[in-house]
């Protein structure tokens, strides 16, 4: 027998690093722990499970071919001794030991190891307020959690849902309740928009009318401050603003990396209370190695550490800690914030840093949002998709881009074009001439990526002087007061109801008519021009400045994206 | 009025240009002229029309408003002057002019310019053979031969169609009458599988089932020799094996580019036979731009220069032209070869090299097959996708990746992913570690290029000692010659029916079980290992190594990519 790794955590990097290790020295002995009975299970499917998509949650731990990844299945497929129920106390570096407790049996005993892998995971944090602890009330961390959860449900004694958290967990449970199993649900989110992690207020005001023509309730910007009983389970959700009655409320309000036994063992602990580990996954002891959601990642736009949890990159880091753990070497250089969602009808993702992010990180940021079909607009079928790129000023590099368009796989495409670019510091111009591929059932001639490097260089280059969705949002609810005409440049049956409807503040003229009619531009207030996405207003735009009328504003994305997210105009 | 800029050609890079400098400078007159009446339509979109998914011709050219992109348009919205039905007959560089012709009139006339732009496009390479000229034979390269080739179909005038040609367009059209007409098509291929340009054999295998299913008889290998009529019109396609019957009629056999006007006014045109450009898009007369379909461009990862038509290329490239010609210093690097397209139920795609195109251009290259769902295994729904990745051996640099899956961006998005890496030179560490968008909706937590970048790297390790897809189906066709044992290690249920149907020379021992059971494992033959991905053959490969049985071959890609393929065994 060869030497003896130990890997603590049974979840995603643990078994990715045990098996492969294994694969790589078969000499090598291979035992991992976890406190828990179930292992190796999809983290994120746990949503699935809750809703009922996902009917039983063995299949969570099930391979693709439709083997349970027990304890049994480890040792037989992968060579790898599995201890369940079993939690780890303590790691004596000095001795190379590991400290267990056999949670059957509460037997106490030590492992040595020869290398040791921590992948402990995080733990969802519960809010510190009044109530927290009251039945009803729960986190989703592992499968007995949703089993928890879904029971109640399932049996029809749930009837109203509150989500503390509009992040993409709560809102893919908000989902869950909804859609699946009718229940009334409200999403109550601390920040001003939802996903704000991820998005900027534009497309994230798109999911919240998306999620709420859906039946949710959505209350950003507030917090919640107690949770109050009834018959000693939890009955209501007070916040800053309101009380809202709940018999089932989930907290998912971000996780806490699990470092504390990394910590006790004086192994370096970041500020983010990640574990500090080196490109090759390494602590700060070389013989442990740790990866998966306990560790903190370099990030590759920033440079900074960052907490980033998540199961696809848990999965990666087990690959290099395995290869590693045989004396290779491989690098986990860092993480970019690439991301997708399924959110009802629509598919929201993202990658790089948000529009705000950038910004408190020092970049001269500014951004882009863009309207454009996600097939050729001739191809039947096609539906819109929104993009909003994050780039910097002086240098021109790309930051960023977030998504939001019908279900599929269009949005994680264009998402995942720019976030594979992002690591080699990629401009605008590589961004505009990206040859992404193409035909007619899949993409405009010109991709809308191309064209959101295309406007926001407009942009830079001073021909296209944009005004973000959110400035006119606030002008609109001001209209009469804020001195401004609206130029709605479409088509005389697109701009009807409108000019009928707003009288002298929504004026028409065609695009197509603007270069002779010139004289009928009203100049007296500051014009703000309006097309269905954002180009032909551009366009009017080029044509009204040569014209000495400077100083119009450009909606962003067009009347569609206004559309897409607001009820006005 | 400033400086003229004449534009030849008004398809796709020209309008794109035209416009693209007027907004940049108003001052300037910019004058389009195109020998056809028609103008600025979605080339790429004919097959649909061809179909009927496009119902009216009008739609390919007309924006995305519902607007006809006509000379009245460009007029209007764009400051455009278009001349159709105007034909270019000689550049006189020295007087800076073109020589015209109103094809309406016959008039003759000069048009002098300050710069000038070549859009001239390509034409359909038609088959020097006999009777390559009769009616009833079509090439497909403007809305005209669009509508000529719809017009019997949709009278019920045609039966039986031959498209000469088993590339992109070849197979569009293909479905166009198959799925939409009901028409009885074959698909005549010179080369010995379909889509020779864009995908290797195992892949092409999978098209080839796939349209085949669909109805559509395909020749591969077989020249076409001539065309025989009957009353006057095609009857007959013989190629050198076979005599088809056709009433109709499709070559699709590649473009060449209409770069006579540019040779004619001596400017550099190359072996490829397109116009010569520098990165700016200049000619060898700085006075003169060129882009699109007529024009050669530098291939990034060979380094040559290669013909290669696409409508998206040509209005990336008619922004550089448009910016260009008003002083800008935009530049087109190159082109990747990144490409998709709809064929029935499938996506099908491919971005950089194939293998076979990475061996002539000198990389010692190697492929890896992969089979791998496209959503994580538990989520409902998924089917699974197929990608054929390929890098050098040496350097282990991505070359290129080809894909097929089902209809929809799934294919499209690991193709943009691994396409936007590859100018940057990207290594299978690289993709290995690409943090693509995760959720259980959209991939695996291991999404499918980075497994394919892990099994190419395992490969070059020498733990994974692949079966190329052509080996196998080659040993097949021989197997009791050939001195071969199968040793599927898929579980019972799946094996059975092969163990029972193939007797001794298929023998089945679960993955799991045979670390355990090694003294069953044959060994007077050489073994070829079957799952269903090619993973757990795999994880089987090595624990047979390790235990000195060596020499065994794993399937890639597994019985599910065979299947996909071939109907055996």
């Amino acid at each position: 027998m060869g030497k003896r790794i130990v890997v603590i955590g049974a979840v995603a990097a643990g078994p990715k690093a045990a098996a492969r290790v294994k694969r790589l020295d078969l000499d090598a002995q291979v035992i991992m722990v976890d406190q828990a009975e179930l292992i190796s299970y999809g983290g994120c499917g746990l949503p699935y499970y809750i809703s009922g998509e996902v009917s039983d949650i063995n299949e969570l731990m099930s391979t693709s071919f439709h083997l349970k990844r027990d304890a049994k299945f480890f040792e037989g497929a992968k060579g790898v001794e599995v201890r369940t129920r079993t939690r780890a106390l303590a790691i004596d570096r000095a001795q190379k030991s590991v400290r267990l407790q056999n949670l059957a049996t509460e037997e106490l005993y030590s492992l040595d190891y020869d290398q040791l892998v921590l992948a402990t995971g995080s733990t969802p944090i519960r809010l510190p307020i009044p109530g927290a602890e009251l039945p009803g009330v729960f986190t989703v961390a592992n499968p007995s959690d949703a089993e928890a959860i879904r029971e109640p449900v399932s049996k029809g004694e749930v009837e109203q849902v509150v989500i503390i958290g509009g992040g993409a967990i709560g809102l893919e449970l908000a989902e869950a309740f909804t859609e699946l199993w009718g229940l009334e649900t409200a999403v109550v989110e601390l920040q001003e928009h939802l996903l704000p992690g991820l998005l900027d207020s534009p497309l994230a005001r798109m999911v919240q009318a998306h999620v709420e023509a859906q039946g949710v309730k959505v209350y950003c910007g507030e917090q919640v401050q107690q949770l109050e009983a009834e018959n000693g389970r939890v009955a209501r959700v007070v916040t800053s603003k309101r009380t809202l009655p709940a018999d089932l409320v989930i907290m998912a309000v971000g996780v806490r990396p699990n470092s504390q036994l990394a910590r006790e063992a004086g192994l370096l602990v970041g500020p983010t209370g990640g574990i500090v580990v080196n490109q090759r996954l390494q602590t700060s002891d070389p013989l442990i190695y740790a990866g998966g959601d306990c560790i903190e990642n370099y990030h590759l736009l920033t440079g900074k550490r960052v907490h980033y949890p998540s199961g696809s990159i848990a999965n990666r880091q087990g690959r290099v800690i395995g290869t590693n753990l045989n004396g290779g070497h491989e690098i986990f250089e860092g993480v970019i914030g690439s991301y997708i969602m399924k959110l009802f009808e629509l598919s929201v993702g993202c990658t790089g840093l948000s529009l705000a992010a950038a910004q408190r990180e020092g970049f001269d940021a500014f951004e882009t949002l863009v309207s454009q079909a996600d097939q050729a607009h001739f191809y039947p079928g096609q539906e819109l998709m929104y993009l909003q790129l994050v780039a910097d000023r002086p240098t021109q590099r790309l930051l960023g881009l977030q998504g939001v368009g019908a279900m599929g796989q269009g949005v994680k495409a264009r998402i995942d074009a720019v976030g594979a670019m992002l690591k080699f510091k990629p401009t605008l111009d590589d961004l505009s001439n990206l040859e992404v591929a193409y035909a007619p059932p899949f993409a405009a001639a010109l991709d809308i990526v191309n064209a959101a490097a295309n406007t926001a260089k407009n942009i830079l280059a001073g021909t296209n002087h944009p005004l973000p969705m959110d400035d006119f949002i606030s002008i609109w609810k001001d209209k009469y007061a804020a001195g401004v005409t609206f130029l709605d440049i479409r088509e005389r049956d697109n701009a009807a109801p409108l000019v009928e409807k707003w009288g002298p503040l929504w004026v028409n003229i065609p695009q197509g008519e603007l270069r002779y009619r010139l004289a009928e531009v009203p100049q007296d207030k500051k014009l703000i021009l309006v097309c269905n996405a954002g180009m032909r207003s551009y366009e009017s735009q080029v044509i009204l400045d040569h014209a000495g009328i400077t100083g119009t504003a450009n909606l962003q994305g067009g009347y569609a994206a206004l559309k897409k997210s607001e009820p006005i105009p």
